[in-house]
C-alpha cells in the first residue's frame, strides 16, 4: 500500500531505496524482540489459564466426596510447579553449557540466570533476534506446570494428597525439565531428529506416562471393577467440566500458537495464524467424531467422550500445527477423537483406572500426534519419532514409577479403604465442596 | 517524543527527511500486517471463548434435567460450526469473483484456498496491506460459531439434539455465510449502503431470527402457559449464568474491537481503544438500567434481568461501536437494557418461549442497534439501515423456518411429551449433570 | 540478526547509517504509541475478566441463601463502577489543571475530554510517546471497578442491596479517584515519593478500608460470634471460589503487567516480562505458603486460606513487580500468604466479619506489600511509604465510614434479622440461585 511513495521520488530511489526496500518495511531488531516478547506473554497468560481447564474439568468428573481435594491439588500443584521449575527446572532444561552437570551447578544460583535488569539497554539485552528471558521463563513455566497438571486428574479420589505434592514437585524441577531438554533445550532427541512442535510427546505425554505409573501403583478406586464389570462413578458436576474444557481449547491457542517462538515477521505471524485456525479445527474435528461415534457405537451421545474427544484432538495436533492444512488437521484431530471413544473403555478393561480419562487423552493421542507429524513435514521420519517417543517414554515411565514406588513405601500414597469410601475431602481436608447440597448415598 | 533527533542533524534532514518524516515513524507494511493479523488473533481467541459464555449462561439459565443436553449442545455446535464454515461457509462468504456460484464451486476446495503457505515470503502474501488470511480466517470462524451459539438458548429443554445440530450445520455452513456476504463480502447490502460493524444485525439478529423461526415450529415447553398465566421455571445454576455473562462482555471486546480489522495505525489503534471503551459503557449501562427498570416495575431486582440487560447492552452497540461518543454508547446501551425488560414479558404474552431471552437479547436489541447506527454515524441512513434488517431478516427467517420445518416433517425435531417431562439428560443422553445433588420434584 | 545487512554496503554506512543506527532498529513514535495502547487493551480486558473472578470468589464462598444477591452486587457493582468513573472519577483522577475544583468542573463534561476522535491522525492525537487516550481510559476503569469488587465480599450476607450500590458509587465517581489522583494523577503523594506501582495502597488497601469501615458499621453475621466461639458458615460451593481464584490470577498479570504503562522499547517489554514472571512467583509463594502453614497449623490443609494465600501474594507483589528478582518476589509473596493465615483467624477474635476473608488479603497484605517496596527499589524510603500508607488508609477509612453511617442512618444498610435468616435471596431478590437442590437445615 505504500510502496508508491519510495518509487516517486528520484531521491528517495537514489538514496532511500538503498537503505530501505524490504529492509525498511521490516519491522527491525527491536520490533522483532517486543512482538516476540509479546507472543510469550500472550501465550503465556493463555497456558496458564489452562490450569484452571484442569482444575474445572477435574473438578467436575471426579465425585463430590473429593471435589475440594482435587481442587486443592490444582491449585497447589501449579504453585509448586512454579517454584520447582524456578528452583531448578528452568536451568536444567536450558542449561548454559550441558544439560547435565552444569544445569544442576548453576541451578543453585537460578535468580541469576533468569531475568534481564530493570529497563534494560538494547545493547545488554541476552538475545536481540529472540525475545526476553522473563517472557520466555514466564512461557516455558506454563508447560512444565500443565505436564503436572495432567497428572492429578488421572490419579484423583484414592491419592494422599501430600505424595501427589511431593511428586509433582520431582516431576516439574526434575523429570520434566530433564526430558525436554534433550528436545528444546537442543539436546540428543533434538540432534536425532526428533520432531514435535509443542509438545505432544514432550509434555502430554509425559504427563500422560507419569499418570500411568501413578495408576498403576495406585491401583484402581474401590468398587471401581467388580465381578468383571465396571461400574461408572459419574463426575458430580459436567458444567465444570465443559467449562475446563472451554477454557483449555482456548488455552491451546496460546500453547500452540506461543511455540512458533516468534510473531515478528509477516512469515511468523502467518504461521502463528496457521496454528490458531490448526488448533481449533483439530479440537473441532476430536468433538464431532467422539459426537458421532458415540451415538453410533452406544445410541448415545456422551458428553464426557466429546470432551474428552475435543482435548484428544487438541493433544493430537500439537507435535505439528503449523504444516498441516485444514483438511489435514481436521483428520490429525479427528482421530484424536476415536482414540479416546476406543481406549477409554479399553483401559478399563486393562483395570487401568483413569479417572478423567488424562492417558487417553494425553498419552494416547499424545503418541499418535506425535507420529502424525510425518503426514505433513517433510523433515519428520517415522524413525526419529519413534525414538523420542520411546526415549521420553521409557525414560519417563521408569523415572515417575520409581519415585511414586519410593514414596509409596516411605509414607504410603493411598489412602485407606475407610478414607476412600467417606471420600478425601472429609477424611484428609475436612472440607465439604458443596457443604448445603445434600446428596445421594 | 523523538522528532528533535531528526532536526538537529542536518545531514539527516537532507538526507534521512526525505525518506522519514511521518514514514519512518509509521510502523511500516511489515509491522501493519503483523499488527492487524494480532489484532485478530487475539479477537479471535476472544470470541472463541464466547462459546464458553454462551454455554455457561444457558446451562444456568436451564433447569437441571436438561443441563447435560444443553452443554453437549454447546460445545457440538461450536465445533460443527468450525467444521460447516471450513467446509463451506468461508468460501461462500468471501467467493474469489462473485459470492454465489463461483463461491459454491470453490468452496469445493477450500484448503487451497484458506491459508498462506508455511513461513510465507512478503512477497507471496496476499495481501499485506490488511493481515494473514488464516488470521482473518480464525476471526470470522469465531463470528459465524457465535451465530449459532445465539440460536441454542432459545430452543433449549424441548429440542432433540440431533435435528438441532443439523440446523446448526445449515446455519454456519449456508446461512450465516451467506447473509453475511451481502454485507461483509461487499454485497449488495454494502453497496446500498446498510452499516452493521460487528454484527448487531448480521450476527445477532441472524441468530435471534433462526432462534425465533425454531421457537415457533417447536412451540413452548410442556406447562409454560397454563390458563393464561405464565409458569416460572427458574435455571437451576445462576452463578453460572452470571459467569457466562461475564465470559461474553469480556469476549465482546474481542468482538467488536477486531471488527476494526486493522491495529496498524495511529488512528486504527485509537479507534480500537474506542471501541473497547464504549462496548464496554453500553454494557454496564444496559445492566444498569434493568436494575433500576426491575426494580421500579417488580419491587425487586431480577438478576436474570440484568445479566440479559448488559447483554442486550452488548447487541446494542455491535452496529456501531465507533462513532458514539461514550455518552451515547451509555444511552445506545441502556435502551437495550430496557428492551429487555419490556420484550422478555411481551414474549411470554404471545406465548413465545424463548428459554434464556435470547429472541430480546440477540434480535430486539440487535435491531434497535442496526437503527441507533444513525445517531452517530453521518454515513448511515435510516432507511439503509430498515432495508438490511428486512432483507436478512426475512432471508434468515423464512429459510431458518423452512429447515426447521423439514427437519421436524423428516425427523421430528421436538422429544416426546414423556421424555421432555423426564427431562433430556435422561431420555436422551442417559447422563445426568449432577447426579449426586437431590432435586426438587 | 540483521545487523550485518548495514555494515556490507558503503554506501549504506555513508548515508544510512546517519539515519538509522539505533533508531532504525528502535520501533519509532507510531510504533510506541500502537504497543502502549494494545498493552492497555489487553491488560485492561484481563482486568475486566478479574470482576468475574471476584464475583465467582464470592459467590463460592457465602452461603447458599445469599448466593443470587452476591451475584447481582458484583454485575451491578462493575456496571455503577463504569458509569461512575465515567461521569466523575477519570476527570477528578487525571484532571486537566489541578485536581480538585477544576476537575470536578472539567467532570460535567467528561464526554469531551476522554476520546480521541474517531480515526485520529498522528497529528491529533493527545501524546503520541503514550499512548491513545481511550485505551488508558478503559484500562484505568478497570482498576477503579476492582477496587469496588474487594468491598463487596466482606460485607456480604447481611447488607442491603440499594445501600451497597450507592456506596460503590461513591467509592468508583469519588473516594478512589481523588485518593488515586494524589499519586497517579500525579498529586502531593506523588511528590512526597510515595511508591505504588499497580496499587497495593491505592487499589486493594483502599478496597480493603472501605471494607473495613462497612463490616465495623455493619457489625458481623447473625450466630457468628457465639460464647466466645467463631461458627464456620462455609461458602456453599468451593468450585466457584477457586475458579475465581484462578480468573483473578490471570487477571493479575494485566494489572501488574499493564500498569507498566510502555510496551514499545526493548526495555518496556522485557520489563513487563519481568513483572508477569514475578507476579506469577508471589501467587505461587503465598498459595504454597498457606498450604505448609495450615498442615502445620492445624493438621489439614485449608482450601480456601490457600485460594486467599495465593491472592495475597498477588496484592503483596502489586506495589512493586518490577524491581524484584524472582526469588525477592517469592519471598514478598510468602509473606502475603502467611499474613492471610495469621489475620484471618485474628480479625474473628476482634469479631471483625469478613465473609471472603477480603481484609486480610487486600487490606493487611497490601500494606506489607507497600512496604516491600524499600526491599528492592532504592528510590523507595520506609517513611514516603508510611506517609502513603497512613494517608490513604485515614482518608479513605474515614471517608468511608462517614457515607456507611449516613446510608445507615437514611436508609439502613443491613437486613433485618428474620431477612438474614432467611436470606437475601429469598428476602431482598426473590430469587434463588440453586432452585433445584435440595439443602440443608
Amino acid at each position: 500500500m505504500r510502496f508508491p511513495k519510495f518509487s516517486i521520488s528520484a531521491l528517495a530511489l537514489g538514496f532511500g531505496l538503498l537503505a530501505q526496500p524490504a529492509f525498511a518495511d521490516e519491522v527491525g531488531v527491536h520490533g522483532v524482540f517486543i512482538l516476540n516478547s509479546l507472543l510469550f506473554l500472550i501465550g503465556g497468560f493463555l497456558v496458564m489459564f489452562m490450569a484452571a481447564g484442569f482444575c474445572m474439568l477435574e473438578a467436575g468428573l471426579v465425585r463430590a466426596k473429593n471435589t475440594t481435594t482435587q481442587l486443592t491439588k490444582n491449585i497447589a500443584l501449579f504453585s509448586i510447579a512454579a517454584i520447582g521449575y524456578y528452583l531448578i527446572g528452568y536451568n536444567l532444561m536450558y542449561p548454559l553449557g550441558s544439560w547435565a552437570v552444569d544445569g544442576v551447578f548453576s541451578a543453585l544460583f537460578p535468580a541469576i540466570a533468569v531475568m534481564e535488569p530493570v529497563g534494560v539497554a538494547a545493547e545488554a539485552a541476552d538475545d536481540l533476534s529472540y525475545a526476553s528471558t522473563a517472557s520466555d521463563y514466564f512461557f516455558q513455566l506454563m508447560f512444565c506446570a500443565a505436564t503436572a497438571s495432567i497428572v492429578s486428574g488421572a490419579v484423583a479420589e484414592r491419592i494422599k494428597l501430600w505424595p501427589f505434592l511431593i511428586f509433582t514437585f520431582i516431576l516439574t524441577a526434575f523429570i520434566y525439565p530433564l526430558q525436554a531438554s534433550w528436545k528444546w533445550g537442543g539436546g540428543f532427541l533434538d540432534a536425532a531428529g526428533f520432531l514435535d512442535f509443542a509438545g505432544s510427546s514432550v509434555v502430554h505425554s509425559v504427563g500422560g506416562w507419569a499418570a500411568l505409573a501413578g495408576v498403576l501403583i495406585l491401583g484402581p478406586r474401590l468398587g471401581k471393577y467388580k465381578d468383571g464389570r465396571v461400574i461408572p462413578m459419574p463426575g458430580a458436576n459436567l458444567p465444570l467440566a465443559t467449562l475446563g474444557t472451554f477454557i483449555l481449547w482456548m488455552g491451546w491457542f496460546g500453547f500452540n500458537g506461543g511455540s512458533q517462538l516468534a510473531m515478528g515477521t509477516i512469515g511468523d505471524v502467518a504461521d502463528v495464524s496457521r496454528i490458531f485456525a490448526n488448533t481449533n479445527m483439530a479440537a473441532a474435528a476430536g468433538s464431532v467424531v467422539a459426537l458421532v461415534l458415540t451415538q453410533a457405537l452406544y445410541g448415545k451421545v456422551d458428553l464426557t467422550m466429546v470432551l474428552n474427544g475435543a482435548l484428544a484432538g487438541l493433544v493430537s495436533i500439537t507435535a505439528e500445527p503449523l504444516t498441516p492444512s485444514l483438511g489435514m488437521a481436521m483428520l490429525i484431530g479427528g482421530v484424536g477423537g476415536a482414540i479416546v471413544v476406543f481406549t477409554v473403555p479399553l483401559l478399563d478393561k486393562l483395570k487401568i483406572d483413569d479417572v478423567v480419562g488424562a492417558i487417553p487423552v494425553h498419552l494416547i493421542a499424545g503418541i499418535w500426534g506425535t507420529f502424525a507429524v510425518v503426514l505433513t513435514n517433510s523433515d519428520a521420519s517415522i524413525g526419529a519419532q519413534l525414538y523420542g517417543i520411546v526415549v521420553i517414554g521409557i525414560f519417563t515411565f521408569v523415572i515417575s514409577g520409581i519415585f511414586w514406588f519410593i514414596l509409596a513405601q516411605i509414607m504410603g500414597i493411598r489412602v485407606s479403604e475407610e478414607e476412600e469410601m467417606v471420600g478425601l475431602d472429609n477424611s484428609e481436608l475436612g472440607m465439604d465442596s458443596y457443604p448445603e447440597f445434600i446428596r445421594q448415598g
